[in-house]
């Protein structure tokens, strides 16, 4: 049972997942958001307290922290005494807090894969190079930290690990699809961190297919499908954080992630792309100042945080899973639909952010009852996932299963075995 | 009669200039060229003397200097003995230059308009918020400043001259239609400095219709029109220095600037300028960096003068005018056809910078030899046109005129009055 929760960063998803730490600072004890801005971590203090979302009297408090600095980053964390750390900053910090973290004994829970400023969709597994580095130390320590606990990856982990646990006897293929069919209203924005959004697809595509690494450029493998609520989407074969755990865990030969993406957003990368404007390296302009093209991008590009207000329509984010059980082959759809407009109404933010920052939230809720507390560095589909998704579906995130016989929520599934205890190394078929 | 030439400036404008400069020192005497970069200066003296381009033997020397230094540039002019200096730099170094070239009484020359960074499509007439603000001092101190003598500025400025002077009785309108039917081979390029490109689409388009200034937006207003040569294209009403000194000195009520673009150009362009990337406004990047979005975009571009060895194609550059000839209605168009491959062959330039780089070499040689010098301010349309157009047609821009009996080399006119002296207050018809 752990205690106390500080949240890092102050974007979309901290926003949430603060929000909605608050609504369970019964569970979750103290509350405290910190970021290198100090006013957006009050802004969100002060938005949660608008909003009467805290449960019950409690500590709810903003701080001033550059989480680059682990030594102030352990400070904080003492000083608060945080049981529990969610890391909702820009992917740059990870191996920052979760060193931070490991030295004090909290436990770290992020929700995006680690990256280095100056690369772009490194060697796979991605995990591999960074996080994964850290297993033994938290093992030895016994220090539980979570990777990649938002929506995707991190829910879409959980549909996958429920799936393999419950639904299949044996798992062909995964895809995981990802459609926002919602609308901001804007000539272009990005819904999270434009820096981050845009290295996502910069680079080599990495998917898991026929048990190997197998590399494509952006844009280049589409498909289309008829999804729930949202109708028909073309998506496109994109790299993505989950791939790199779930290929290694579930082994499971194909494991893909596909992203929904309209003809405007395709032409705007595709122009600012070519002309090198998405470059994470240095250029010189001819004043000889050095900047990062991206940089400068997303310093003109409206603040996803700023899009909220005005976003409606709804998200689609899913597992298509292709099988075999009791010998036949089996497809199932296992997936969740957030709306825009209901996330702005509960949290001040758009359904982008709810759906990666509910689920940060619960895995802390989860390690701070005990149910998730593994002492150990864990990918989602490692921990149990019942608890999770029963969770979720209280908290906001309800899921559905559409298999042959029909279209269902998660709660009526009849789920045929008792869950098996996840195992580290994976193979949890 | 005056000697030796100074150039300033070392992008594509400045390299054909000088290298014209080269091929005629018996008129021009010594040449000099200067830029803030000296290593781009001694490329352009390198490529002259590779190509055995100096007429005969002289001085062809490289200089440091940057050009906002009034004192510096006034320096460099004395030292070289330098009496006429072509500015062929930045548009925001023309007033600097200016006030150097009168306080030293050398002749001066530029191609474009001056431009302050911070502004874009300021008040028209834009000649009247700074150059012409020094036309008492010139004419007092009888210094010779001719203005926008590129081709446009400065070809179709005389084209107009000559049709005011010889052609018509009364014009009703010139339109004046650039097309650049070549091809670099890149994604995207822009033909000269990015800056000053994108700098002429972003803001107001102003034109002179009906006596008065009228305002649209880039993109609004097109034409297509039928070219000699280079075909049917379809050309967009935009904002262009000689608008604003030809409606203040030929009396004409409609004078319109055409350019063409392709679908790719307006796509891109309308891209970076929807996403404020055009802006030459600061932004403030997340690490709190402040750069100017514009010269990041000029940063990741190719350099233009670095599209030329790969350039195939024509450029056209033409006057269309309308008017009343002998009682009838009238219609001709006088133009130029240029070909990137010939202008690289002769000059180590694309088109574009061959078609503005030759006339303010003519320029100068006509300052030389005495015929332009004018002991004050001007613009090309108060020049007398005949020498300059025959002068251009032997250096490499020849003219050409369709009327509704052919279409006819310059040479082969039939010019029916002596050519009038231009006045200070235009109206020349």
């Amino acid at each position: 049972m752990k205690k106390n929760l500080l949240i890092i960063g102050a974007g979309g998803v901290a926003q949430v997942a603060a929000y909605k730490a608050a609504m369970h600072n019964d569970v979750l004890g103290d509350i405290h958001i910190a970021s290198r801005t100090l006013s957006k971590c009050e802004g969100i203090v002060a938005g949660i307290l608008e909003k009467k979302a805290l449960k019950r009297p409690g500590i709810l408090a903003a701080h001033q922290l550059d989480a680059m600095d682990v030594e102030a980053t352990k400070a904080l964390i003492r000083r608060t005494k945080s049981q529990i750390v969610i890391n909702a900053g820009s992917a740059f910090l990870n191996m920052s807090v979760l060193r931070a973290c490991m030295d004090v004994g909290a436990a770290y829970i992020d929700t995006a894969i680690h990256e280095d400023p100056s690369r772009i969709c490194e060697t796979p597994p991605w995990y591999g190079n960074y996080e994964w580095t850290h297993r033994d130390e938290c093992e030895r320590k016994g220090v539980t930290a979570i990777l990649g606990a938002g929506f995707d990856p991190g829910v879409v982990n959980a549909y996958a690990a429920l799936a393999a646990q419950r639904l299949f006897d044996r798992i062909d293929s995964i895809d995981i699809i990802d459609v926002n069919a919602g609308s901001h209203g804007r000539y272009f924005a990005t819904n999270f961190d434009p820096e981050i959004n845009f290295r996502e697809f910069t680079g080599t595509v990495w998917s898991w297919q026929d048990s190997q690494w197998t590399s494509n450029s952006m844009f280049e493998v589409s498909r289309t499908d008829d999804l729930p609520v949202v109708g028909t989407h073309k998506t496109y074969l994109t790299g993505h954080d989950e791939i790199h755990s779930l290929s290694a865990n579930l082994g499971v030969p194909d494991v893909r992630f596909w992203m929904g993406f309209g003809e405007h957003y395709i032409n705007v990368f595709t122009v600012l792309k070519n002309l090198g404007l998405l470059s994470e390296q240095p250029v010189t302009t001819a004043e000889g100042l050095e900047v990062v093209p991206l940089k400068v991008v997303k310093a003109v590009l409206p603040d996803p945080v700023s899009l909220a207000p005005d976003y409606v329509g709804k998200t689609f984010i899913g597992d298509l899973i292709r099988g075999v059980r009791d010998g036949v082959e089996t497809e199932v759809l296992i997936y969740n639909i957030s709306d825009h407009e209901e996330a702005f109404a509960e949290t001040d933010s758009q359904a982008i952010s709810y759906t990666a920052g509910v689920p940060a939230t619960a895995a802390a809720m989860l390690i701070a009852t005990g149910q998730w507390e593994c002492h150990r560095m864990a990918n989602v589909e490692e921990l149990p996932p019942l608890p999770f998704l029963d969770l979720l579906g209280r908290m906001g995130l309800p899921t559905r299963v559409r298999d042959a016989r029909g279209d269902w929520a998660f709660e009526e599934l009849d789920l045929p075995e008792p869950e098996l205890v996840a195992v580290r190394t994976g193979k949890v078929s």
